[in-house]
This record gives C-alpha cells, structure tokens and sequence, in this order.
C-alpha cells in the first residue's frame, strides 16, 4: 500500500467513525474493517459520474449491508458528490441528507435504501438484470449503450437471510457475468463470532448456486482486492462473489469483537484506534489535501467517462435514431404516447371472467406497447396469470425476454423487482398468491419507502379461491398491504376495472398491488356504470338510488360487488334505496378532496361494508353507525361458493346489516 | 419389488389420486412420484403409534410440500388412524378432515400444518431441536425416554425457499443427526421444468449447510430408498437430504409435466395411469385385502413401540422419580405451581427503565422455573435482551443448552419456535426488532393457524427507537401483526405491564407477540394505577377522574401511556376530566363481555388514541367522533425523542385533538 492509498483508505475510515462519535450512534465496525475494500472499488474500478448522479449508464454500487452507511457517506463526500462536508457531521440528525441507513431519493448517489438485511442483495440482482435486459434490447453492435457493472458488499447477515439466497441461486441461474458482490467475511455479527450461528462453507453454497467465488486472505491487502475484481470482471457468465477476510473494528481495542459493530467507539477507544493507524487525532472529520486531490479525480473522470458514453450514443443515433429514441424514451420512464390504445373494453357477455383473466387480457394489450413493462411470477404464473405473449422468457442464454421464472421465491423477487424499477428504463412486475405477499414484507416494504415504480400482482385473493384452504386463503392481507405507508393496493370488482387499475398502477407513481380473484365474475355493463371514471377516485358511486336521497350505502371491493349489487336490488324490492359504491383502493380515495368524499360516503347516512377479509380497518368508512361484514377468522378448505355461504358472505346477511344500520340511524334522527 | 409392495405403493397412489378426482381439485402429481418413498418410510422406519397421535417419543414426520395432502391423508388412513375412508373421500369439502392443505388439530397425526413451501422444513427443524433438547435434558444413562427421529418430504419448492435455506443451515450448524428429509427431486415445479428457475447444485449447497446428502437415481427403487434412509439413520452428527430422483404424475399420460402438478387427471388420465400401472379401474378409493392387512401391522407395531417406552419409562421412574415426573409435567404444558413466585414488582424509582429490560428481568425470574422456556434471537439478543442467564447456547455439541443463536434468519427462526411448540413439551420464544417481524409473517401466520404456544419477542417497538430511521422503525407493524386472526399482540407501558404481558402470553393458548421498546419509559406506581388486574382485560382504566364523569377518554398504548398521562394532568390543570386508558392488547379486549368494553369506553364520551404507529383500526375504538393521533408515514432518523417530537408526538397535539373532539361532542349534545 503506497502511503497515498494508506491516507485515503483511512481517511475514509475516520470520517466514518468521526460521523458516528459525532452523532453518538451508529456502526464503526464495518467502515473500520471494509474501508480498503470500498476504496479499491471506488478508485479504481467503479465508473460514476459524481457531478451526475444519474448517468444512465454508471456502474451500480449496493451498500448491503446498510448500516455501514457512515462509509458510504464518506465516500459520496470524498468524490464529489453533492453532499458537503455539513452533512457528514450532521450524520443521523433530523433532516439531514445522512440517515442511520442509506436512503434512496435523500442522498445523491444512494441507489438503494438498504439496512434491512437481504434487500440489497436482492435489489443489487435486479439492477444486473435490468443492465443486461436493456442492453440485450438496445446495445448495437460494437456499440454498447448499456454496459456497466453492479458492485455491491455484503456481509455476513446479509448472507444469512434466506431472502438473499434466493436471490443468489436466481442470479447464479441467470449467468449474471456483471453482478459483482465483496463479501465483508469479518466473522461477527451483531450478537458475536459468527461460527455460532452460521458454520456453513459460504464459498461452497456459492459455488453450487453458480457462482465464481473468489478470496482475498487479507482485507488490508489493496493488490489483492483488485486482483480479485479483475478476476471478476473477467467471468462474463457467472455472477461472482468475493470473500474478503476483513476485521470488523479494525485498528480499534476493539477490534474483532462484537463491541465493535453498532455503537460508537467512545473518545478514549477513538483515540486509540488513530493512534494505532497513526491518524491526527485533531481535527476530526480530517480529509488530509492529498487525499482529497486524490479522490476527487473522481470527478474529472466521471465527466469523461459520462462524456464518451454521450459520444457513442450520439454515434449512434447518426445510425439508428429510432433505437436511440426508443432507449432514450424507455429510461425516462414516461407512458409513450398511445399506450392504452388498446385496452379492451370488456361486456357482460364476455363473461362471467377471474379478474385474473381479465389482468392477463390487460397484460396483452399493455405489453406490445409498454417496452419497459416486463415481469413474471414466483413460480406460478399459469396461475397468477402474468406471462406476456410473445416473448420470450429472461434466462442465462437470453437477456431480453420479458417473461421471468422467480422460481418459489417471493422475497427474492420482489427485491429484484425494486432493483430493476431502481435501476431505470424498466417497469417491473412480480406476482404471486396474495396469501404470499407475506413471505415478501420486507420487500414489499422497500417499495414503498423508495417508491419504487412498481406493480404486484396478488391473485387468489379471498376464501373466494376455494379448496386449497386456509393456508392459501388470505384474509388479513389485504388491510395488512393497506397499512404500509406509500404503498397502494387496488381490487377491481371486475374485468373493467382490472383494467382501470392497471390504468392507475401505471400512472401513479410508487408501487401499487392489483388484487385478482381466481374464481369468476360477472362483468358489469361499463356503459351502466361509471367504471372509466369512477375507479380513478378510489370509490365510486357503482349503482346509485333510482330517485331520491339513498338511505343505506353499501360498500364494497372486488368479488364483494356483485354481492352487494344483489344486495341492492332485493332492498330495492322491498322499497328501500340503497347506494353501492365500489370501492377498489382506499389510498386513492383517500387522496380525494373531503367534498367528493363527502359525496360518496353521503355523512349521516348508514351504511355497510362487505369484503372478504378481515374487517379491521373499515370502521374508518361506515362508521361507528355502521357495520362491516368480513372475514375475522381463517377460511377452509371447501369450494369457494360453499366457504363464502359458509363464512357469512350472503345477500341475508347485508339485508340483515342494513336494517340493523337503518334502524340504528332513524332511533338517532338520521335522514 | 415384491408384489405387496407393489400393492401397497399403488394402494397409497390411487387413493390419492381418486381423492383428487373425486374432489376435482387437488394434486395427483406428488402421490404418483412419491407414493414409494413414502410407503418405505412409513412401512419399514416410521415409529409411531395410531392409536395414539400423542404418543411423546413417536417419529415425527412433516409433508412439507403440503399440496401432495392425499398422500398423507391416504397414509394415515390404511395405517390405522382415526381417519375413515369417508374422510379421504371428502376430501376438500366443508367440514371434512382432509382439507386441500394438513391442518395440525384437525387430522390426528398430522403434526404441522403445510403448503406455503419452506414451513414444514423448517418446523421439522424445530422439532428435531426440540426431541434434542429433551433428550440432553431428560434422559438417563442408556434410558433414552426421548429419542425419536424427525422425517419429512420436501420439494424443490420447499428448497426454493429462502427461508428453508435459513434453517437448512441453522440445522447444520446445530449438527442435528436425527433430521432426515427426503426430497422429491422430479425437476417440475408448478410453471414448468424446474432448470428455468432452479439450475443450483442442491447437493453441493446442502453439503455446505453440513448436511449428509444422498441419492436415490430410481424414486420406485424400494431397495435403494431403504438403504439411503439407514445411512441417513447411521449419520449422527448431521441433518441428512436424501435426493429421491420421481416423477411427477408417475404413470400417468401427464408424467414429468407440469399439467400432472396441480389439478386432477380428468378421466381419460386417470384411466390411463390405473391401467398403465396394473391397478382396477374399480372400484375408485380400492384398498386390497393383503395391502390393508399390511399397512395395518402398523397398529401392532405401534401399541408395542409404545408398550415398551413405557415400560422404560417406568423403570426409569422407580430409579429417578424426580426427573420423570419433571420430563412429564414438562411434556404436560402445564404451567408448574410457583412459577410465577418471583415475578419482579417495579418501583417507580427503579426506572425509567425500557420495556426490552424490564422484559429480561421478568425472564431472569422466569427461566429458573419455567424450564420448558427456551428461545433465542435472530442475531439481536444483545438488543432484544431476551438471553436466558446460567443457561447454555444450544449449539453441535450441546442440546440442553436453552439459548439459541438464530443467525440473521427471521423467518426461519420463527418456524423454527413453531415446530418446537408443536413438537411438545417446550414453550419457545424468538426475538427480533419489530420492523424485522415482516421477515417472517408466513411463520407468524402459521403459528396463529395451528394456534402454537409461542411467543414473538419484538423490540425497537416505534419511532421512538431513533437515529436508525425508517427501515428500521416500525409503523404499520402493530397493525399489520393484530390483523393476523387468533394472534395476540402486547404492547405494556410499562415495567409492571411488561410482567403482566409475560403472563398473559404464558397463561393464553396460542401465540402472543410481545412488543417491547429500545427507550426508556418511567415506571408507574403499581399500588397507585391497577396494572396487575387491569392489563389481563387488554385494556382498563390507567387512571381516572378524581371524581364525576369523564369528559373525555385517552387511549394509548405501550410508550404513549406516560404521554397521555401528562396531557391527563395539563388537561385537570384547564379543569378538564380526563381518563387515562390503558390498552395494551387489541385482541385481549375485544375477549372482554361488552359490559366490560363499554364500562371502559364508555359510549358517547369523546375519545383520543394515542400510538406510535399507523392510526388504521383505532377507529372502532375512537369512534366516528374521536380522533386518533399517530404515524401515518414512515419515520426518519434522528434521535427518538427529536424523531417523536418532529413526528406530532406530542402532549401539544393531544391537547388539540381533546379541544376538537370535545368541541364536537357538545355540539352534538354528548355529555
């Protein structure tokens, strides 16, 4: 190590554990022990433009594990990039752009918000997979518009999650040759050594998921790091790990324990620790001028290297401005003009149809007009409905199909899907059994905390889908979805409104879930019903009174509709005008103005809910007046007509609600 | 193969697959391919007991790919369960006991419920855990009271799982030699040939994890199944995968594709198969005489295992009658007399003190006399402060060890406490920061589905956890865990309720969530506030008006109570009658006689909720009328009490939401 790279490597090291003394919180130990590593990668392989955050074609770089944030930070400063020295100091403070975790979107040159363990990962394949997706579509010959590497480091959690394995044996699956990841192999984690808990060979798995594993025996050792990432570089058709054997805390009293991974190190460990690696103790937050002349060539090289990329493509564009226009248009992420000329306009006689047909219908007018619209299911999609016709399907030998098998992988693919969106140009898909979106959470969560333009499609959405029984049968799943902040989960109550929620999830940003039935239902006439415009509210007024005011609302999602539409007409017989409104994502409708709210939900006038799930969450919309008919248990194995008679969702029971609510409301003085 | 053996093999094929049919609906693919290693298995190993399911030292065996249900459901049948053939011949339908998916508690002698992939994996893991544990506990010097093996049929599926990954290594690391699993390697899975998704070396990365694998090239090779299984029997020091090259839909015109997977045969078919493989085509549901005569030798067989466990028991008895009768009090469940002697009773001048310490202090007087308690972390004891002191770590060489590194593997982990919970004669716990619980919902799900006595430690409990910031601070998850039906969710106030949430877990059948904070909290006088009596109802009366009627009701839970306690004291000072209620546990409430509710609650007075979480369900509490305050976004990082503050955390906005919900009553005339 030459006496430069030793300053920078430290450099990068104290800045990391000043920012965490600082802030009095934080993780020491992997900056500590990870900085060489880091800053071998980043000087002299990483290709970043820091002055453009956004340069399409810039290598990726995943801090797994999440919580070495301060390194990351400190690396963003060093070379350039728009977050000033302030910042650094300012480290896990309120408003500061240097969260306790790395935040996509608050910090430029963050490309994901990891610390979840496994998510990066996970997000790290995706973006691999989007690089070779969109340069087997747009790359000419000789002329690689797509072409950059994602890098990442992961760490000995981020191994352990079974989240992240999935991703490894899809990545070895899929050959990904430009998926590079520095395995921080400091042999502790959080509660101690890690032989407790995790005595698996790790190269070993890696191998047999298909991946080149390689070592560096000393994580000081710069030479050998880069050895081993050109060795990366040079397999082009096998993802690659690289196990570098670090010291977590390293050059610290305590270095190699436990203590040294998630708090901060005290002034007297501090100042040990650069004493021993013959660092000024003053000042702090030290970048020494070599240093920083150093690491900010960064910048020069990145206006260069953005500069020959806009050479090429321009080159480019002489030749073929169609694929130019087309890639270009594709990564700005914008629905091209005419995108929904085809969406199909379903009549009852089309049916009775599974929204899930109906998705699948969608899906094949979307997907020869949406280039960036590609996806696949974890294992199921003759079942979820969500092959795109055509085309052919992502594997080691293609990287241009649209269709992918996630195998049973839920987790994994929904990581994969945020890191797709991340990476730009693509507008990802996953699907799955709603009843499994629970093995997806942490995922799933990610989305919406990045707003990851994303779309999941949950089928087999209630007790509806019959036989297979409880534990295929979701019922708190969907309140559940509805509880995580930004994310948006619509249920169409037939095929119409499958398609104007794709509309939306397409439109909206952020990720959306589509909620599908697997059972039939019957398609409401769309020039009856408002379903065009109604549905983009949210909720809607489905089928209103015939004349007057109404004196009971019945409100409903999904497979519930034609329910409370039977609903309707027997009260109608009985002489009593009952309102239905459809009401397919409380997010949107809650987005609404109070006046059209008001206008819906009509304050002071009784009303019923009904949705087979359960029925948390819908005192909100009916009030404490009102009533909700759900699902407050688990489900059965049964034919679905018989489970939904079963478990309480029948026409009798809502006239039975209704009158309890009416009766309720005239005792108050209600209209 | 002899021709019984033949018999019998067919015998258990068709029964499933006339199930199947007879149902239409169903999977005939797994019982064709796997019908021989499970008659090996069943016939030639196996030791259980009819007519005793409960039998404590039977072999355990899981179905882990739930779907081939038939399968089991047909063993159970000829081997002499309480499961007659009209049972198998309602399979799926309302109300049988062959549901599409085991149900435990519903079938005698299915020991886990299955069908979401990776969850009998990893249950049997915590059963093989659990039959170490009490055998390193319970057992004498050559009087093996416990020792048993654990068995199960996995699939790719089931491998695909990450969380199978999680524990397959956990169960290498903790060398678990009586764990044999045998996987159903027939390259299909639902969407097609297994190498779209699934090209890993399964062998290379189970020898990884440390497990013994063999193979079996030929799945209706009798012979060859019987030897892998004494070899898998010989290993003692690990788990052992034994690959069982079948054919999905053996026989069958469909056979090797994914059609034979998941639905029925259909006529023509299954004709075909029947006549393909020598078998009547009537009567459907055949059993021949000599297949039934010996299947049922297993009836004999086991009353005599039993007899002589029991005779081993005994005589163990006579020469240690205190171990006995502890291993049977144990295996009993039964909370023993005392056990809650030492319960600490807090002072205020203890605290403040966190909720996450106040819950290690109630298990350090727990865990000398609750020897069945046992659990540990995923890689957080240190934060989640759930280590049990003087005991052990379990780990290869020790099994009585009571503390469990879990690694980073959430999912697995709680898998894991279900199949120890299930297994008998163990109360475990698992831990892990609240945000985390999404990692393993599907195991959550599936602990409230069986119903297990197990209880989830989580801490890091809100926003208030601080600089961490959004991934790492909870919001929905409250919510998202009371949605879950049949799951108890906790949230105590206090040091006091923290001990009164302990007990309510331990007393309560089924699982229970303990939700705990990393900050500390004051301790209240528990001779001034009733929290002892009051925190077994849910929710009571903290703290009342000195006298008169409330004028307005606070509800809060966990780290919120001491908030609306001082917006209980400003609003006395404006001369305002404030109650304070307490309301740690959603569900233990709703248990509550409506006299109860309503005496708390108290109809018509204007009410405000108080949580650190999304406010999505406080409205069935509030009303219509009240308000709730809460985060309905996701946090950032910054210290907790900035974090709060910043959040509307405050005493400020409690004092606001009173003058308007006050406001509101009057208006409308309440008192």
């Amino acid at each position: 190590m030459t006496d430069l790279d030793a300053t920078c490597v430290n450099t990068l090291r104290f800045l990391s554990v000043d920012a965490v003394e600082k802030a009095k919180s934080g993780h020491p130990g992997l900056p500590l022990g990870a900085a060489p590593m880091a800053y071998v990668l980043w000087d002299r392989f990483l290709r970043h433009n820091p002055a453009n955050p956004q340069w399409p074609n810039r290598d990726r770089f995943v801090l797994s594990a999440g919580h070495g944030s301060a390194l990351l930070y400190a690396l963003l400063h060093v070379t350039g990039y728009d977050l000033p020295m302030e910042e650094l100091q300012r480290f896990r403070q309120w408003g500061s752009r240097t969260p306790g975790h790395p935040e996509y979107g608050l910090t430029p040159g963050v490309e994901a918000t990891t610390g979840p363990l496994g998510q990066g990962f996970g997000m790290g394949v995706g973006m691999a997979i989007a690089e070779r997706h969109l340069a087997s579509t747009y790359n000419g010959e000789h002329v690689p518009l797509v072409d950059h590497y994602t890098y990442g480091i992961v760490s000995d959690g981020d191994l352990m999650e079974g989240m992240a394995s999935e991703a490894a044996s899809l990545a070895g699956t899929l050959g990904l040759g430009k998926l590079i990841y520095l395995y921080d192999d400091n042999h502790i984690s959080l509660e101690g050594p890690t032989h407790w808990a995790f005595t698996e060979d790790v190269a070993g798995r890696f191998t047999a998921y298909g991946w080149q594993v390689l070592r560096v025996p000393d994580g000081n050792d710069l030479t050998a790091i880069e050895a081993a990432l050109r060795e990366a570089q040079a397999e082009k058709a096998r993802p690659s790990l690289i196990a570098v054997r670090t010291h977590i805390g390293y050059g610290s009293p305590v270095q190699d324990t436990r203590e040294a991974h998630g708090e901060p190190l005290g002034p007297v460990n501090l100042r040990a620790t650069k004493e021993k690696l013959g660092w000024p103790l003053e000042p702090t937050f030290l970048v020494p001028e070599e240093a920083r002349a150093h690491f900010h060539q960064a910048v020069e090289r990145g206006a260069r290297w953005q500069k020959e990329w806009e050479d090429l493509r321009e080159a480019f564009r002489t030749r073929d401005p169609q694929r130019v226009r087309a890639f270009e248009d594709q990564l700005a992420g914008v629905l091209p003009a005419g995108w929904d000329s085809d969406l199909p306009v379903f009549r009852p006689g089309d049916g009775p149809m599974a929204t899930r047909d109906a998705s699948q219908k969608v899906l094949n007018a979307l997907a020869p007009k949406l280039l960036a619209l590609l996806g696949g299911a974890a294992d199921l999609s003759p079942s979820t409905k969500t092959l795109i016709p055509g085309s052919t399907d992502e594997s080691a030998t293609d990287g241009s199909g649209r269709n992918f098998h996630f195998g049973v992988r839920e987790h994994a693919m929904v990581a994969v899907v945020n890191g797709m969106a991340l990476h730009g140009g693509l507008l990802p898909y996953g699907a799955t059994f709603l009843t499994f979106s629970d093995y997806a959470r942490g995922g799933l969560r990610l989305a919406a905390l990045q707003q990851t333009h994303a779309i999941f499609v949950f089928t087999h959405d209630s007790i509806g889908m019959g036989e297979d029984g409880p534990t295929h049968q979701p019922v708190e799943h969907l309140v559940s979805l509805r509880a995580i902040p930004g994310f948006t989960v619509i249920r169409p109550a037939d095929a119409n409104e499958t398609s104007a929620a794709w509309r939306l999830a397409l439109e909206r940003p952020g990720p959306s879930a589509l909620v599908f039935t697997r059972q039939k239902l019957p398609i409401l006439d769309p020039s009856a019903h408002p379903i065009a415009t109604g549905t983009p509210h949210g909720g809607y007024v489905l089928s209103e009174v015939p004349s007057g005011k109404p004196e009971v609302i019945l409100l409903a999602t999904g497979s519930e509709v034609p329910l409370v539409l039977e609903a309707q007409e027997q009260l109608k017989q009985r002489g009593i005008r009952a309102r239905v409104v459809s009401f397919p994502s409380w997010e949107v409708f809650d987005e609404q103005p109070a006046a059209y709210r008001d206008s819906i939900l009509l304050p002071g006038v009784p009303k019923v809910s009904v949705e087979a799930g359960v029925t948390l969450g819908w005192a909100r919309y009916v009030g404490s007046d009102g009533e909700s008919i759900g699902i407050d248990r688990f489900g059965a194995s049964a034919p679905g007509p018989v489970v939904q008679r079963e478990l309480g969702l029948t026409v009798g029971h809502v006239l039975e609600s209704v009158a309890r609510v009416m009766r309720a409301a005239s005792r108050k003085g209600a209209p």
